[in-house]
């Protein structure tokens, strides 16, 4: 069979992370593995009204086939909710998507031949790899430091001729790290001096817990960028909702694309989520997730204090979901996670970020979904997995 | 911008269907142009009873985040009503998909390179064409007749190097054929001989007016095949969910491509719709469809008699959703659209049905988005329209 499958397969694989939530299925393993949301943090009964009130009132429309763009409402909202941000976007410039996941896969289809050069952050969002890596590019990566991305690095990756660059600018997946102003507008003005296409992905902007909020990277670039959302982790990832604005000529690339993808996104899903947003007030609903997840974040970091040994560096991110460990060198957060299941504490290495398969001494954790008495079990746990490695 | 466009792009359209969509949005157009079901026949209020349990009984979990390989007790359903009608399915062999389209999508992923040959029916379904383009095979078309393929001309192009065969064995769209059983054994004997992968594509099986039911295709083959499946016409489109069944090699490969092009599908969709099925007669429900759309196919069967000029053979189809019309030679079909457009009545031409831009004097016409009156009113009409065009 396998003389069937075709080239682009011998280079894409399951994601390292989801194979890792099978492992962590066990109740008894605190698992900072996984990116979930706090799901006691859904807004269930809100839901469910929206639902019933989809039923009644447009019950056959909402069930019935519809267009590839989207809910005509449900993106004016999403317009409007720019437009409250100090950003100005044209409801009809914005196309509703099957998750956020859905347009890494698009934008490759409409833009991405085969060697292509696509620079990433390293580390960098697995989701982005996996999505990019079915249309056989050449992934060049940048470092991330505590700013942004190392502006030389990617100076010479677009000079070298690279095609696209694909970001995370808000606590970045997997580090927490977040630009600077000054490196945002760096950035923007790099894009436009060589003529990149920038991909920027927004699904945790909302999620801020100190500091102020910043401007998109996407609200700085003269040329063409693309800027994609996600109701995920502001609402519900059950949904499979996101979006992603784009300029009109780019725009009709994007809804050929999805239409050969999977004709549209869920009517259903659409509709309940507008009349969620029409008869709920979504800001204080994000404002309970920033309050909930700022306080775990801190139990993390507080603990990590308290338990880690020595010698483990972290990020502290100003909100998001996650926070980033750099173990001694030479130390294999690999063979750490070995240890930490028989610990009953489980996290994912820091390597299936990093195309190049460096980032050994690395790990991902999750505080958003778990409350502050897993916290400190599970880092509690977790330093004592450390110590064991570091004998 | 255009220089940023991948190859592919340059291969790739719109649907053109979802274009006539358009213009034919103005209501007092009929339309026989779309691929609606009847949404008077969606379950409504069985879906909000179920939408409220889903929300009062697993709310949290439905919202969450899920598994790419679907809903277990979905699938169980799936593979349960498969074996009802004979056929044995393992559950761990259907994947749950975003509509059937995504599993054209992933199919491509997984097998498609470059130049493959894939063999597909005259005129085809479109979605078909649309989805397998973005990965820029080469199309090889084999003539549909009354019961099927042209033998010669599938063995034709099996012995040619074919990749793959994607076919709709039942109530095809567009032309409404379905394959004889004797010509079912011989596409399966065919396959197996010459080693080629099968997709068969089975949207409309359940929907069969009249004559009994056939085997799947895919129950004769012994070599790599795939089955899939929808719930878009028996149950609702608005979900987008549909599935495919492959042998564990295939399926994890699909999983893979699926994980990637959007991470799973909608949860609270595949919630709604098992609970739909648990707790609701969908056989009932789907005899209830199928005496409504024999009735409207014959109704426009009889009116076709009726109202249209001498010299214009259509099919009859036995089941599904779509009757298929060919005018006499030289007669194009959409010069007669334009004519149609301004007697308020519309239907799709047939060339985009055909990769290689023949078919001008076919046109497919849809019976199960119009009662009997609408059908009689607007065979009326295009009958007039057709009289207008051959004088």
């Amino acid at each position: 069979m396998s003389d069937k499958f075709a080239r682009r397969m011998g280079t894409v694989h399951r994601s390292f992370i989801r194979e890792i939530l099978k492992v962590t299925a066990d109740p008894e393993i605190i698992s900072f593995a996984g990116g979930l949301p706090n799901p006691e943090l859904f807004p269930v009964s809100a839901m469910d009204k929206a639902s019933r009130e989809v039923f009644a009132e447009i019950g056959s429309s909402a069930l019935q086939y519809s267009t590839t763009e989207g809910d005509a409402g449900l993106r004016a909202i999403i317009a409007k909710r720019y437009e409250k941000r100090g950003l100005a976007v044209d409801p009809d410039s914005i196309l509703v998507t099957t998750g956020s996941q859905q347009i890494l896969d698009i934008c490759a289809k409409v833009f991405l031949d085969r060697g292509d050069k696509v620079v990433i952050e390293r580390p960098g969002y697995l989701g982005a790899i996996q999505a990019f890596s079915f249309f056989e590019p050449e992934f060049v990566t940048v470092s991330l430091e505590d700013d942004g991305p190392n502006l030389e690095e990617l100076e010479a990756a677009f000079k070298d001729g690279a095609k696209c660059f694909y970001a995370v600018p808000n606590f970045q997946n997997p580090s927490g790290v977040s630009y600077s102003l000054e490196k945002r507008r760096q950035v923007a003005e790099l894009l436009d001096r060589y003529g990149v296409l920038f991909v920027e992905d927004d699904p945790y902007g909302e999620l801020r817990f100190m500091g102020d909020d910043l401007p998109s990277v996407y609200s700085f670039c003269k040329g063409e960028s693309l800027l994609c959302g996600s109701f995920s982790k502001i609402a519900a990832p059950g949904f499979r909702l996101g979006w992603v604005v784009a300029g009109k000529v780019v725009y009709d690339k994007l809804v050929i694309a999805k239409q050969a993808s999977d004709l549209h996104t869920s009517t259903v899903s659409q509709a309940i989520m507008r009349r969620y947003l029409e008869t709920n007030d979504i800001e204080a609903h994000v404002s309970l997730i920033r309050e909930r997840y700022g306080r775990q974040r801190e139990a993390m970091v507080e603990m990590i204090g308290r338990y880690f040994p020595e010698g483990v560096t972290i990020t502290a991110p100003e909100g998001g979901m996650f926070l980033w460990a750099t173990l001694p060198e030479n130390v294999s957060a690999m063979d750490l996670f070995d240890i930490a299941i028989k610990d009953k504490v489980a996290f994912v290495p820091g390597s299936p970020f990093y195309v190049d398969g460096s980032g050994e001494n690395t790990l991902r954790l999750n505080f958003s979904n778990s409350d502050e008495a897993r916290i400190e079990e599970g880092i509690k746990r977790l330093g004592k997995s450390i110590a064991t490695m570091l004998k």
